[in-house]
């Protein structure tokens, strides 16, 4: 059979996370590395070619699905529509409030495409879960934490604040927070009691230190809503300890059914955020390529695809493996 | 909007959960308790009427989904054919071995009906996790795990050794074993490293301890590859203290991207099991009355469901609440 041919857009840490996880799959096979950036800057672990990404729109017909792995605020506004006019895609879009109105930009794209929007792990495997648990379990309370990973956001965010060279931030779930939720006792959780947020600040030579943590502390929707650390270490720390990106976090719910509390309970814990989210949007890659060859075209999320096309086995085989 | 009609077929402990579920949907309504039983002998919690099981071939038409509670060796293998010949069925039929040929003799009397089999936790839940955590991960190893709780088959096998009054098995997972996935290492588990087996047992009088207990032991399949614990208890304290029909369990998968370990888990700790398979069977109930309202005929499995198809909310609501 013929392997699926796969493009990767933007070689970004998500970039390079699908390009490993393609040239993992058996059943594909990577056609070509689009970026933006000089195609001579970019050095790939494989030997695809690397082009100019207006090269594209030439290769239609040759690429049955495009991974998207640009960011959300910057690229994918643009591109998602654009390539879904022309070809399959997934995407890792995250910004959840404006989910409905990027699926309805894509969806009017993606006439005779199939394009799986938001398939990393949140938005992605979590929401599957928020909406498997809900369903599954009506009279109930859910709830999502987040880490202990490094949040970018949150990262960027300090990394804007006035006097900070570099810097990361790691979101903590609070064991408190998540053990009420397994006992079974619903809690109602602020901000403050689900999450903590630590910094680790490289500080310009002669930033005033005091003015930094209380900027950040202070600062709006990121950090004044939480309890927040913040710890100045040398440039030389940064490089030798928070140069990773782990992350991951848990989706619980619990609930009652005939006066009995059950709890469900999705967990990832995640060495590498950027790997696991191209790995994720691979097995959606390979759903959207069918979803296609089914003419079931348009935009979908991961709400609206079935178990059977991410797995490169058959129906057959999952049934009798794994059902 | 017109609310789902739902017929039970059986009403033992997973008949009277379904019954709870149907009561606290509010988009559907109890038609009606089949039973193979003196119906005068069943007092429902609702005021359904119980009807003998023969009655159901004069309600083609009347019931949108019959949800059938019957055992998997005993009742659904010659009723789940039957009664998808005229309605809409879901069941959790759990003997793993059997169901492709289960599965076939279901479609094949599934011609204008929609049936969604072996939809509880495990076969169920557990068989999406396995399959969406295989196609997330490919470079790794599952495990599934059950327990703390009552395992009904090895508490059957108990109560039939000579000598047993009455007897409940635990299967207890090893925590070693499940820190050992956790961690990563991708260990090779015997079935005796990862569970062990808790029997409670009522003795009759005067009955052989040691015999019984040596019978136990060593009872092939259900308990010589295990290391087991056997506790002689009163008749008093069997009533008091194991009577619930808690159980739970944990899919694990520990994986690779890159040189990056990564896990993924999902676990359920259940008060009730029996109440939670019935939970999670009227989610799949709903999805059998949409799938069958778009003529998506024949039997499906978990795999083949889109998770919009079990929620009450609409497919929008879903996207801007839980994606």
């Amino acid at each position: 059979m013929k392997k699926m041919q796969i493009g990767i857009v933007g070689y970004g840490n998500i970039g390079r996370g699908a390009e490993k996880a393609v040239l993992a799959a058996p059943d594909m096979e990577l056609r070509a590395i689009f970026t933006r950036r000089d195609v001579q800057s970019i050095k790939p672990i494989s030997n695809a070619p690397v082009l100019p990404i207006e090269a594209a729109e030439k290769m239609v017909g040759e690429i049955d699905c495009m991974i998207l792995c640009g960011g959300s605020a910057s690229d994918l506004a643009e591109q998602a529509p654009m390539f879904a006019k022309n070809f399959n895609i997934v995407d890792s879009y995250d910004t959840h409030a404006k989910i409905p109105e990027y699926l309805a930009e894509v969806d009017k794209a993606a006439v005779s495409t199939t394009a799986v929007i938001s398939c990393g792990w949140d938005p992605g495997l979590f929401s599957m879960m928020r909406t498997l648990f809900e369903s599954s379990l009506p009279d109930g309370a859910g709830y999502s934490f987040w880490g202990p990973g490094v949040s970018q956001g949150h990262s960027n965010a300090v990394r804007g604040v006035p006097g900070v060279l570099n810097a990361v931030q790691y979101s903590i779930p609070l064991d408190s927070a998540v053990e009420s939720v397994r006992n079974g006792s619903r809690p109602e959780l602020s901000a403050r009691q689900k999450h903590l947020r630590q910094c680790y600040v490289v500080a310009e030579p002669g930033a005033d230190k005091q003015t930094i943590e209380q900027t950040i502390k202070t600062m709006p929707h990121f950090f004044a809503d939480y309890d927040t650390t913040v710890e100045f270490i040398s440039e030389a720390e940064f490089a030798a300890n928070h140069k990773k990106m782990p992350h991951g976090g848990m989706v619980l719910r619990s609930g009652e059914t005939g006066g009995n509390t059950q709890v469900m309970e999705f967990s990832l814990k995640l060495e590498s955020n950027p790997e696991f989210t191209a790995s994720v949007m691979i097995a959606y890659a390979r759903a959207a390529v069918r979803l296609a060859a089914e003419k079931q075209f348009g935009a979908k999320t991961v709400f609206d695809v079935p178990l059977t096309y991410l797995s490169e086995k058959s129906r057959a085989d999952l049934i009798r493996e794994l059902l």
